[in-house]
């Protein structure tokens, strides 16, 4: 991997994760607000409202809703259950309640998990008129035949759904685009950890030129990519040529690749390549599996190449979608391994060209000092593996093969060919190929 | 597999098989005649005739042969064997004799298995002038030295060879073919079984408005598809988008696939795709290993998409082509097994088609009550199964794929999406795609 | 394998290897000028002079070298390394040095093999002025502390390059590339294997009428392929439809093949078909691991389609490039194999014809005497293999498919059908396909 990673990165990302773990955020509303606010500190995001109402293809942009407080109380006033100490406690959504009921018409707005009984679970209702707790399953089996206070003092109302855009522009007006969702409240590696690495990936892309524009969009999950494509989707679809949805990228249990629809785009071939040569062991899904705003990218007639590169994927870790899913859950070097992964792919997007060789038939490497003049072992020994990788590139570099073509064709990471390109183009062996 | 197919067809399948068991068929004759009259009770069955003499290609429909009887009488007077105990003891074709011959040239005429010493093989001589009885190796081996009498009472003369035809119009003139041939005797499943097999099919073909029109042909092998196919193949070549020769659907060990010359036609791909899915154990050929009908229909030139679904394939099971290919080898569940998977196919071909999204992105399937709107666990639970085939499917209904193909996206046997077809196309989320 | 092979081939082929084997070749001079002249007592080769300074692409031809004799001399006169013992005991290219020096002087111009201590390694120094001596590292290890007498009378001067060419006729102009290098010294599988085979097969070649055009080139590695493309490219890239480099075919340790640049050309056709059918124990190796001349004709822009058969190739046995690739390590037998596998190859390329049925459905083979007219248990039966064959191969001649795949289809080799074709040609069965 490359020098240019710095390894501190781990521990600002966990920071942030860390400083915004306790938000509640929803669809709408002002836990979004806040989250991008943070955000606008570390890159230049513009932050846009998208009113209550407003069509995005087959769906509207819902009521905007906020909470201010919500708990369960006993008949001693003991509060069970309570929003301040775990925003995963109330049901995404959930309408003002303030009335006191017996327990068995209380369980039918309570939800826990009989097989995780010390998590709480995370739902929503964000279409459907509801009110509901979740709690963790060994606190409801307490619970005592009784009255209970039920309070849930939120708000739904006319307003507008919040999103985050920054767009870098670049050499091309070809686009790179890299999507999060900062919907979910309290979860850490679902994801938190987006919402830290896309941050820290956008303040890296933004800090030198690049040959590609980036687009970087952090929105609400479903509704959100639906509203932000509806209004974007002429421009995107004229100049996307790779993107990315950043999803669960803070933990350390390995990577895992989920496809575009289409499965052979070119963010599917760098991020295979990638994977296949520095992360082996990646677990790899099939479009089937796919369950975050790649749904809708790629969904027929939007069709944009858009494949996700992930930690421990959502759906496929114990603590998804759960209390479970807490601070402890991401780290450091789960997240620096991500963003890591996430530079990687943007390097060789910005450096996948086509070359081709100068010369006919070999050139002359000796007279250049680019190879050895006494030929003897040469083909055996350890020492001239560089030059010879040097040699290697040429025979490959027909005008046709792009750099991850000529990596794949010498069993190695194309990164590793980077100084290769570098000293064959300094001595003009070999030409990048236009078109 | 569907709830349309009647359990009780197995055992009219087999009744069937076992009355037209006796008859005496050969590529011409009376046998012919009277298993073409009683499949015309089925099926309106149009039965042709065609001239001694006609041209085929390279063949020319030979002189018909009928026989009333043969037998061979030791020294006194017992008949040995006697074509009237089964239609195998005569080769087929045998010219008439009578005469009184020592066993050392008796021996000259004599066929036997010694590896199988008591099976009467089946021998035929059609095209080259012959006459010789077929007996078991035991009873041959016990032939005493001595002078016998050979009678074979037949007939080679002038007349014509005989099929069967019926075709089923359908809303559009594309075809599919569907041929079996009924020029073997006393051989259950090859091919008495073809024939009970293709009737029962036929019959249920034309139960209902079909989308294709089906061809269905009952013919003597080889001269009776070259026939068949000199008379039609202008129409067959232009019109023919699918078809299978039915042969060996008897008995109960198993499905085996023959594929088509070119290996991926629609009948092919439809073949392999239930087979994979529902008989995953089935037994895969090639062509190299064919041996009925397709070997005219695809040869070069003609070049019909035409596979082949059988239970035990010819020339793979031990009592192949010998008198042990009796009604102890079919079964009604073997027969009813390989009805029903050409039902399968059939009903397949009708309902493969493309189909596209009528949304951009996601519809909103919540407002359709056509999923959960409170959201938690879907992704896991086994109650959201056929809601998530129902998202699943318009995740890649982009217009190109097809029923199948979305099937094997998603693992499942295409059968199982038709309810959700149905869903979706009431809620107009999809339209089937023309041309 | 075909019966027109000379079994006597193997001892003529190593008693040519032999005669050559002291000869003291390089680049360029009189080895190779007398190496030239005894092929030419086997074929009609036109050898030609280029001279030095003569550009070739990004190289130009070096001045010529000769020598006449080189040797260490130890304080007491005895020669303790002498070229006139071994050829290779000479870095070729060494320019003229006569001095005496000590030990610790010597030593920067001595190089030897460590892991192989009775081995003298070969080396080389083309394109910088150098001198030094090769020699077994166990002598080196004895020499003693003192003065060195090192004489090395050779020449460096303008001169001229010497290559050898034959290039036989065809019916038409297409031609098939076989190149083999002359450059090596006493080195027998690497590569006077490959010139005793090239001469033969040209020889055979040569010997009766053939449909295509071969081109037989006997050049020094590298700088002479350079030298030949420059000159010969135009019309090497418009008529080339084949070729091979000959290289280390001489030892009996098994059969490797690596392919051409872009690994689906006829040649790599030819070769897999062979191997895999013939010697399916072969090595296969990538375009990656090449080193021989199809550095040059398989480059980018040159592009011609030059695979390689081997026996060990080079850099893969342990004798390789040390004065261990002697004639015990080459046999009869490991020649013979080799030029066997060649006049295969070519034998194949030019019967590799795309055939076609002249009958719509299968032909009647029985009036024609091709088919048994009893039928059976053709399908089981051993006798009518032959039989089969051919009725097989019909199947798949429409025109589209040759020779190859109509053999890969049926699972042999397709020489075993050069007799299937002459008699399916012979009854107008069968017809060729032009264009």
């Amino acid at each position: 991997m490359n020098t240019h990673i710095n390894c501190s990165d781990g521990k600002k990302l966990y920071s942030l994760l860390k400083e915004l773990f306790p938000v509640g955020r929803s669809i709408t509303g002002n836990g979004v607000r806040h989250t991008l606010a943070r955000i606008k500190k570390i890159i230049p995001l513009k932050v846009r409202e998208v009113k209550t109402g407003t069509r995005a293809f087959d769906w509207k942009v819902p009521r905007e809703w906020n909470i201010r407080c919500a708990y369960i109380e006993d008949e001693k006033g003991r509060r069970v259950v309570d929003y301040k100490n775990n925003t995963l406690h109330i049901v995404g959504y959930s309408v003002p309640v303030d009335k006191r009921i017996p327990l068995e018409e209380l369980q039918q707005h309570l939800y826990s998990l009989p097989d995780q009984p010390d998590a709480i679970p995370y739902m929503t209702s964000y279409y459907e008129e509801r009110w509901g707790f979740c709690l963790a399953d060994r606190v409801r089996k307490k619970l005592k035949k009784g009255m209970y206070r039920v309070v849930i003092d939120s708000e739904l109302k006319n307003g507008s759904l919040t999103y985050g855009e920054y767009i870098i522009p670049g050499k091309t007006s070809e686009e790179v685009l890299l999507s999060t969702y900062i919907c979910h409240p309290s979860l850490a590696n679902d994801n938190l950890s987006g919402i830290a690495v896309t941050s820290f990936l956008a303040k890296w892309v933004g800090c030198k030129p690049r040959r590609y524009t980036y687009r970087f969009v952090f929105i609400p999950e479903t509704i959100g990519a639906l509203v932000y494509l509806s209004k974007n989707l002429k421009t995107m679809k004229k100049r996307t040529i790779a993107g990315y949805v950043l999803s669960c990228v803070g933990d350390g249990r390995g990577y895992a690749y989920l496809p575009s629809r289409k499965g052979d785009t070119l963010s599917d071939t760098i991020a295979l390549h990638i994977l296949n040569h520095a992360h082996p062991g990646f677990k790899r899904y099939s479009y089937a599996e796919r369950g975050s705003d790649e749904r809708q990218y790629c969904s027929p007639g939007i069709d944009l190449p858009v494949a996700s590169l992930m930690r421990s994927k959502y759906g496929t870790y114990p603590e998804y979608h759960t209390s479970l899913d807490n601070l402890d859950v991401v780290s450091p070097d789960g997240l620096q391994g991500a963003l890591d992964l996430y530079k990687e792919s943007i390097e060789l997007l910005e450096r996948n060209d086509r070359y081709r060789s100068t010369c006919l038939g070999e050139p002359q490497l000796g007279r250049r000092n680019l190879y050895p003049t006494l030929s003897g072992d040469e083909a055996n020994s350890e020492a001239y593996r560089d030059t010879r990788q040097l040699w290697q590139f040429l025979a490959y570099a027909d005008g046709k093969n792009d750099l991850i073509d000529i990596a794949e064709n010498l069993g190695v990471l194309a990164s590793d060919l980077y100084p290769i390109v570098d000293t064959l183009e300094a001595a003009k062996l070999i030409v990048k190929c236009t078109s």
